[in-house]
């Protein structure tokens, strides 16, 4: 019998707002989510993991305290663990993100633009 | 100062040989390989823990015991631990896949086709 296999841009068309993470699939303790981001997020850094990023269509940036790193589809970086980072995008890009299970989005800066955990679609 | 980001395709045209895994990328203890793939891989499973693919160019299989799935460009999917599984292309195809540091490509069947730890593009 044929399995379903995970395809991101239909999960991608499942909704339509911007930095609200939704898991696609878990890998041990590791979730991969997706996001549609536009503009600046919150400046934020994990202090217990490294955070994986997939450029799956459009183009992002991320700052650092040190410089800054611009991806495109096709393009992933890892920003590593206690580093302080802000994501950012000029036009809506959609990413795949990946860390452990009930890591906070916005780390340990809160605020508004912090995520409901494990929100699968 | 502008950091470098990991591009996929640019990193798969460092090589050319099949079912020969190059990491990419290190998150905590796992790791991100890519590998081109064509024809049939050897039945396995990987007891202590899943095993991600995503499907950047081209198109794969995975099988199973019960049933099988089929992958394309932007499809991903998530083998669970334990669970034999033979992967197959028809034509090569690039994939990406994410699984612990340490962990052989063959499970536990061994073979030719055992690749090498740690190989970084």
């Amino acid at each position: 019998m044929s399995k379903s296999p995970i395809n991101l841009l239909n999960k991608f068309s499942k909704f339509t707002e911007h930095w609200s993470p939704k898991v696609v699939a878990e890998m041990n303790d590791y979730q991969f989510k997706l996001a549609k981001i536009k503009n600046d997020f919150t400046w934020h850094s994990h202090k217990e993991t490294d955070e994986v990023f997939i450029v799956i269509e459009g183009a992002m940036r991320i700052d650092f305290r040190d410089g800054w790193v611009d991806l495109c589809a096709g393009e992933m970086y890892v920003v590593p663990k206690g580093v302080e980072h802000k994501p950012y995008a000029k036009d809506e890009c959609k990413i795949m993100f990946i860390e452990p299970r009930g890591v906070v989005n916005t780390g340990d800066a809160g605020g508004d633009l912090t995520a409901k955990d494990d929100v699968w679609i």
